[in-house]
C-alpha cells in the first residue's frame, strides 16, 4: 500500500540509515505515548464530527493502544521509516478497517508539534521536581550552620565574615527563583498546535479549544503559522534551564575551591572521591568537574538551539523541528544529570567549620567594621577611616599579626599619623575584628545575621510549598485530561461536546 | 588624599589604559544618572538615620547634582581612575565638606549592581516600546492585504495557498508575545540590590524597602549575597533579547527570499536599496542582511554572556559583572539597530500580489483539498484519497498542466486506475485548486480565512493596547520615583519616614 | 583486592550510574583497543629497562590481547567501574601473575591523554577520507557542465553569467583546502603523551622517543605537563571540523534555494525525496536540512568544547579530558553524518539546465559587460558607462523586455541623454546580454571561462592525489607501528632498544 | 553625478545612521591605507593594459596619495555614503580628469575582500609579535626558579612536587606552539582575492599573479568564486586565537587561585592591584578577571562569527563579509588587551617561594615516589604499594603528621599488615617525601627536573628565535611588496611587466 502518489520507490539506503531509523527510533521511544493522546483526541473530534460511529471508534482506540516501541519499527519499504505512516498502518491492519475518512483534514504538522510540546512539557515538570527537592536539600543544610563563621569572598580574596548558612540560603533562594520563572515559561508555552494543520488552518470544524482542554493545555496557539513554525517556546525553556545551569556552576566553582587544596572546607565521602591510580595521597572530588562540565553543556545546548534555529525560514521544518529539537533534548538529560550529582553531593557534604574559622581569624576580615566604628564611635570622616583601617591592617601584617592578636597601640598610633585619636583602641578593635561577632554585627534583611538567615529560610520554605503546589497543579491537569479522553472514548454519553450540532462535517 | 591605607601608588599605564580609563568612561556615559539618583537615596537614608542635617543634606545633593559625564575625568592619581571615588572627590571638593559620616557602611558592590540594573531596566523598556511599534505597524500592513493569496512554503517548497495579512499576522503575535514575555522578565528582575553592602549585609539600620521604593524597584532583592553575586537577571534579559532575535531572522530570511530572485514577492523602496558599483542592473536589500546578521549578533551575545559568568565564583566580580556585562549592552545596541531597519523595511516594502498570485497558479497547493473532497464527497478513503490526488499533480507536470489548467478526465482517470469514481471531475477540481477559493476553505481559528485573520488582528490589537498600557506604567514608577527623591531632599517635611525613632542610627 | 589505601568503599550508586558506568562503556567501545596497544608499548619497556623477562611479557601480552569491550563490564565494586583497574584485574588473573612491578611507575594521565589522541587522529584521518571522496565527486559533477550558463548571485540577486561548473568547482576547492589544512592540523599535534607520567614526569628512564615511534607519533610531547594538561590539539581539530561545516552549510543554502521553489534549478532522486503526509503535490528535500542542521550541530561543538574548557586550571582534569571531550567525539560524528548525505545529496542530483538558461535569460547578467564595452569600444567614461547601463536596464524592463530581446534604438536613445553616442547599438548589446557569450568573456584565472574551470579542475585533481597519497602515508605509519610491536613482543631478538645498556631500571 | 543608473534617490536616514556611515567610518579608520594601496596596483596594471600613459597614471597616484580618514566623509548625498564612491570622487575632483577606462572592468566585491585580507594579515603579524614577546618574558620568567619547590596540581589537589620554572615553561611551550600554528595560518590564506571581480571572474587581461606580488601575497587566489565569497579565512583565523585565548584563560585561573586566598603563592605590584571601597583589608587582583574576561570574549567571537557564516548562502554577501566580520576585529582587539595585560602581570608577578614550599611540605606528595621504592626497592607489587602507600597517608594524617614529619614504623607497620616487610622505612621516607628531592627524583624528557626544564627553556629560545625571523620575514614582504609599487608608480622604466606585449587591453 503506498502512502503518496507523487514519488516512487523507497528512502535510499544512507537516508535511512543517517536519518529516518534514528528519527524513527527516538520517537517511538519518547514520543509515542504522546502521539497516541493526540490520535485519541482526533478521533474524538471524528466522532463529535459525526464521521465515525461509536463502534468505529472504539476499533481504532483499541488498535492506537496496542502501540509500544516494540510493536512499532521503522520499515524504508513498509512504512517510510515514518512512525506516522507506521501508526496509520498498525491502525489500518486491525480487525475493523478504519472509517474512510479517517484522517482526513489532517496533516504531520501540528500533530509533531504537539507531539514535541507534550514531551517537553514534560520534562519540565519533572525538571521542576527536580529543582524543589534540591533546593529543600539546599535550604535543610543551611539550616544547620547558621552561626559558624566562614570567610566570604570576592576577587578571591576573603571579604566579610559570613556563615554556610548564609552562603547556601543563597543558592536556595536561587533555586527557588529558578522554579518559579519555569512556571512562567511553562504557562506562556502551554498552548496547543493542534488544529493549526500543515500551516494555513483546517477545513473541517475541529473545535481546537475542545482539543487542547483534553490534552490538557490551557489554550489553543492562536495562530495556525505560528503553531506549526514557531519554536520560539524551545527557547524559553532552554534559556530558563541555561541560567540555571549557570547558577550552579558558579556554586560547584565555589565548592571545586573550598574542597581543594590550600582550603579543606568541605569534604565529600568516600563514595563520591575519585582516587589517583598512581599518587596514593590524593583524594579528588572529579564529581564536582562533571557538575561543571554538564552545566557547561546545558548552557551550550540552549546556545546551539537559538543557532541552529537563527536564519532559517519561519516554516514548518525539520531543521528547527528536529535537527534543532535535540539540542532541548540533550539539554534536559545534561541538567538532570548535573542536578542529580549536585543534590548528592550537597546532600553528604561534610563542612568543616574549624577549618573555616580558623581562615576567618587569619585574616582581617573585620576592617570594614573597624572603620564604620572609627566613624561612628571617634569621629573620623569616612574616607579617613577607610585609610587608617587599611593602614592598620597593612602594619599588623608587617609584624606578623591576625585579627586574632590585635594590638591596640598600633591602632592609636596609625590613627595619630592620620590626626585622629581613637580612645579606646583595644576595645575598639576587639569588637570590630572578632569572627562571631561579625557574623551579628550585620542587621540589615538579608544579611549574614543568624536571625536574618532564619527569616529568609522560612520564607524559602512557604516558597517551596507555594511553588511545588502550583507544580502539582499542573501536573494534575495533565493526567486528568489524558484520563477524561479514555471516558470519553469509552462512553460517548459523557460527552456533552458531542450532542452540539453546530460544527459538524458536511 | 589617598582612598586607602592598604596599598601605595596609583594604577600602572596598562592597567590605565587597557581597563581603567575605558571602565570609567562607559560608566560615565551610561551610569552616572543612576548612580547619582542612588547617592540621592543613600542620603536620604543618612538624614533619617539621624546621620546628618538638612543642610549638610542639601550640600551634598546639590554637589551631585552638578556631575556630568563632562564634569568628571578619570584620573589615576586623583581618583585611581574609578568614578565612585571620582564623584566622591567632586562632593568633598564642594563650600561645605560633607558630613563625617558620609559613605559610612557604604559599599561599592551593591551601588554598582544597583546602578547596573537601573541602566538595564531602562534599556528593556526602551526595548518594549521598540517591539510594540514594530508589532504594530507589522499588524497594520497585514490589515492591508487580508485577500490575496500566496503561497505558503514548508521545506522551500509551495505549500498551501496564504494571505500576505496571514503571515505578517504571525509576526505581529510572535512581537506581541515577546512584549509580553518581556514585562515578566522585568517584574521578575525589579528588585533593589541596594542595602546588601560588601555581601554580608549592612551594619547601620539601613530601611532597604524604603530604598528599593524610591529607586522605583517592586521590592528589595532578598538576599545580600544574591544581590551582589548574581547575575542571573542579565541571563533572563539577555534570553528574551535572543529568542526575538531568532524570530526576527527567520522572518528576515523569508523577505531576503521573497525579495530576491525567483521569486519577487516583495520590493523595497531605493533609499533601502543597494546598488552594484559594477553591475548595474543590479537592485540589492542588503537592509535584510544587515537586520540578519545583527540578529545572530543578539543571539552570540546571549551565549557569551551565559558562558562568561559559567564558571565563576558566586561572588562579587568583576569578571560577572563587568566583563560579562558588556555583552549585554553590546545586546541591546545590537536588537535596537536590528529592530529599527526591520521596522523601516517593513513599513515600506510593497508587496507585488500579482506574482504571489501567479505562483499560486503555477502549483498545486489545493492538492489538499481536493484529497479532502475525495474522501468527504467521493468516500475514497483518505490515505487512497493523497495517492489519487497526489498521483493527479505528477500526471498533471508531465502534461504541462498547472492549477490553472485543471484536467477533470485526467483526474477521473487516475482515480479509476485506483479503483475509485469521481462524480465531477471538473467541479471538484475547480473547488479546489482556485487560489481565491483556497484561502478561503480554512475556517478553522487561527487559519488563513481572511475573517479569522481579522479576528486575530483585532485581539492582537487589544493586546498592544493592554500591553503597551503595562509598560507605561512601570516607566510611570521610575519617573515618579526620581521625583519624589527630589522632593524629599528638598523638603523634609514630607519624609513621614525620617519621622520614625526606629531605626536611626546609634 | 583492593586498588587503593586512601579510601574505602565503593562509587556510590549515583555517581556510578551517571558517571562512572557510561563513561565506561564509551571507553569500552572507543578507546579500548588503543589502551591495549598503549600497554603492549608499556610491556615492551619494562622488558627494555630489565624488569620482566621475555617469558613474562609474553603472559601479560596474552591477556591483552583477550581484552574485548564484552569482556570487561563496569563493576563498582571490582573495579570501581574504571576501565583501567578492570584492565589491570584482567591480567591479574590470568594463569601467570604479572611481574611486581608491573605497572610501577605509572600513571593513568598520560595513559588517558595517549588514548584519547589516539582515537582523534583515527578519526581524523577516517575524516580526511571521507571529505577526499566528497570533494572528488564534486569535481567530477563539476566536469559535466562546463558550458551551461546558470545565474551568479550576490545579495539574493542574480549577479552574472556563471556554469555549474564553475560553482561545483569552488566548493571542491574548498574542500581541498580543508583536506590540506587538516593534514597540518594532524601533524601539528601527533605527538606521543605517553611517559609524562602524571604531571610532572617520570622516574624510571622510559625511552619517550622510542614508545612515540612504537605509537606511530611523529614525536613525543616535549612537556609533561602540557601532556597532560593540554588539549588545545582539540581545540584546533574541532576548529577545523567547524570550518569545514560552515562552508558545507553555505552550499547547502544554495541547494535548498535552488531546489526550491523560484527556482527548481536541482532535483534529487525519489529516494532522497520527502513527501507531505497531508500535501500530495509535495516533493521536498529534507535531507538539505538534515545537512545543514548537522552543520550547524558541527559549529557548536566546537564553540562548547572551547568554552568547556576556558576558565579550568591548567592541569589535568576530568572536566576538561571528559566532559569537555565528549563535545569532539559528538563533532565527529556529527560530521561524518553531515558530510555522507551532503555527498550521496550532490553524487545524485540533477541539474536542470533549462531553467537555469531561462533564468539568465529572463534578467540583464551582461549589463556589467555592457558597461565595459561602452567604455572600451564607445569610449564612454566607466561611471557614466555604468549609468547609461543601469539606465538601460531599467527602461527595459518598464518596457517589459528582458535579456533576450535587446532594444538598440533604447540604448542610443539612453546613451544619448548621457551625452554620448553608441555606434553599433544593436551589436553591443547581443554581444554582452548573450547568456552563452557571458561565460566566455570572463577570461581571467580562475573564472568561469570553461577552459578556467578546466584550469582549476585539472590542478584539484593533482591537488587531491597528492594530499590522499599523505594521508595514506599517516595510516601506514599507524598499521606499521602497531605491527612492529606485536613483532617485537613475539620476538626480543629483533629489538635492537633491548640489547642497550643504557636506560635500565636501578 | 549620479554613481547608478538603476535606482533614484539618496540612502535614507536610517540606512544612513545605522549603517552606511558607521561602516565607512570604520572602513576610513583601518582599511584607507590598504584600498589605496589595492588602487595603486589597478592603476599600474591600467598602464600595463596601455589604457593610461605615464602622466594619467601620476596625476591618480598623487590624488589617491592625498587620502586619509580625515578628507573623506559619509555623505548620502554624494558618495551614497559609500567608501569605495568617495575615493572615486575624490580622484575625479583633481585637476586632471581620469582616463576615461578608470576602474573599467573592476568591482568592489574583490576590492573589499582584498582590504579586508590585508588588514587582518597585518593583524595577525602584530598579535604574532605580541605572543612572542609574551612567551618571551614567561622563559624569562620560568628561568629564574628552576629549583624551587612548588605543588603541582590535579583536581585542585595537590599531586606532585614540581617547579614555577616548570609551570611556566609549559605556558611558554604552549606560546610558541601557537606563534607557529600561526604562521600556517597566514601562509595558508597569504592569497590575493583582487582579479575575481564581481564573482565570475574578469574581461580584461589582469595579470592576477602580478597583482598578488605587488601586494604582498605569497599567490592569487585560485577561484574566482571563492576569492569574494569564502570568507573561511576568517574562521581559520578566529580559531586560531581562540584556541591561545583558552589556553590563557587556563593559566589565569591558576593565577586567580595562586594569587588568593588559601594559597598566596603569587603577588602583584600595587600599582595593578584593586582595593575595595569598603574593606579595608583587601587588596584584589582584577587584572586577572579582566583578562579571563576578555579571554571569554576572544572564544565568544570565534563562535559567532562562525554561526555568522553558518547558513548563508556561498556568495558575496555583506551579512558575511561585514556583519560577520565585524567579530573577528572584536576578536583581535579582545585578545590584544588580555595579552598586554596579562604580559604586564606575569612581568611584575612575584612568586612567593616560602609559601610554595611550605604547602609541598604540608602534604604527601612523594606518595608517588614511595610506592615505586616499595616495589622497586621492596618487592612490593605496585598494586600493593599503592595500598600501602596510601594507607600510610591516611594512617599518618590521622596522627596528625605532613610529610615533614616521616614516621617510619608507621609505614612498617603499615606495610606488615599487608604482608610485606620494609627493611628501612625511615631512609624509603625521607628519601621519597622530602620537597626538594622529589623535584630531583624525576628524570624523563620533559619533566620538572630542573636540568629538563632548562633543557626546554633552551630549546624554546631557539624556537622562538626561529618563528620571530619567520615572521619578520612576512613583514619584510609587505613593506617590499609597498615599496616597490610607489617605485613602479613614479618610474615606470623599471617595470619589466609593463614592457611585455602580451595582455594588453583591446
Amino acid at each position: 500500500m503506498a502512502v503518496t502518489g507523487r514519488i516512487d520507490g523507497v528512502p535510499s539506503e544512507v537516508w535511512d540509515e543517517e536519518v529516518l531509523a534514528p528519527q524513527f527510533g527516538y520517537e517511538a521511544e519518547a514520543l509515542l505515548p504522546h502521539y497516541v493522546s493526540i490520535e485519541k483526541v482526533l478521533l474524538l473530534e471524528y466522532r463529535r464530527m459525526g464521521l465515525v460511529d461509536q463502534e468505529g471508534t472504539a476499533a481504532i482506540a483499541g488498535r492506537l493502544d496496542e502501540l509500544t516501541p516494540e510493536l512499532i519499527r521503522a520499515d524504508p519499504r513498509d512504512n517510510m521509516s515514518d512512525i506516522f505512516f507506521a501508526m496509520e498502518r498498525h491502525v489500518a491492519r486491525g480487525d475493523t478497517a478504519p472509517f474512510a475518512a479517517w484522517h482526513v483534514d489532517r496533516s504531520r504538522n501540528d500533530f509533531q508539534a504537539c507531539g514535541q510540546l507534550l514531551s517537553s512539557r514534560e520534562n519540565v515538570r519533572a525538571l521542576a521536581d527536580g529543582l524543589i527537592a534540591f533546593g529543600r536539600t539546599v535550604a535543610a543544610r543551611a539550616a544547620e550552620l547558621p552561626d559558624s563563621p566562614m570567610p566570604g569572598y570576592t576577587h578571591a580574596q576573603a571579604a566579610q565574615t559570613v556563615t554556610p548558612a548564609f552562603y547556601l540560603s543563597a543558592l536556595s533562594e536561587e533555586t527557588l527563583d529558578a522554579a518559579r520563572r519555569l512556571l512562567a515559561t511553562y504557562d506562556g508555552i502551554d498552548r496547543s498546535p493542534l488544529g493549526a494543520g500543515s500551516m494555513a488552518g483546517q477545513e473541517l470544524p475541529w473545535d481546537r479549544e475542545r482539543m487542547a482542554a483534553l490534552l490538557g493545555f490551557r489554550q489553543p496557539q492562536p495562530h495556525a503559522l505560528m503553531a506549526v513554525a514557531s519554536r520560539s517556546w524551545a527557547l524559553g525553556v532552554a534559556s530558563e534551564l541555561s541560567t540555571f545551569a549557570v547558577l550552579l556552576s558558579r556554586f560547584t566553582t565555589d565548592l571545586m575551591t573550598w574542597s581543594g587544596a590550600g582550603f579543606g572546607f568541605v569534604d565529600f565521602p568516600d563514595d563520591l572521591a575519585g582516587i589517583s591510580a598512581a599518587m596514593p595521597q590524593k583524594r579528588n572530588f572529579p564529581v564536582l568537574e562533571r557538575i561543571r562540565g554538564r552545566c557547561s553543556h546545558v548552557v551550550g545546548c540552549a546556545a546551539q538551539l537559538a543557532f541552529a534555529q537563527h536564519g532559517t525560514p519561519y516554516a514548518n521544518s525539520v531543521e528547527v523541528s528536529k535537527e534543532a529539537g535535540r539540542h532541548l533534548r540533550e539539554q534536559f538529560a545534561a541538567l538532570r544529570s548535573a542536578l542529580r550529582l549536585a543534590h548528592t553531593a550537597l546532600a553528604t557534604a561534610t563542612f568543616r567549620t574549624d577549618r573555616m574559622r580558623e581562615a576567618c581569624e587569619g585574616d582581617f576580615l573585620g576592617a570594614f567594621t573597624l572603620a564604620n566604628r572609627l566613624t561612628l564611635e571617634a569621629g573620623v570622616p569616612w574616607r579617613t577611616a577607610q585609610v587608617i583601617a587599611g593602614a592598620y591592617v597593612r602594619a599588623a601584617i608587617a609584624k606578623g599579626l591576625t585579627a586574632a592578636t590585635p594590638d591596640g597601640p598600633l591602632l592609636a598610633a596609625v590613627a595619630e599619623e592620620h590626626g585622629h585619636r581613637v580612645p579606646e583602641p583595644d576595645a575598639l578593635l576587639a569588637g570590630s575584628l572578632d569572627a562571631d561577632k561579625a557574623v551579628r554585627v550585620k542587621r540589615s534583611a538579608g544579611s549574614t545575621h543568624p536571625d536574618a538567615v532564619r527569616a529568609m529560610l522560612a520564607a524559602q520554605d512557604r516558597g517551596y510549598q507555594e511553588v511545588s503546589g502550583q507544580w502539582r497543579m499542573r501536573a494534575e491537569t495533565a493526567s486528568a485530561a489524558a484520563a477524561r479522553v479514555d471516558a470519553l472514548l469509552a462512553d460517548p454519553s459523557t460527552d456533552s461536546a458531542a450532542e452540539s450540532t453546530e460544527g459538524s462535517a458536511p
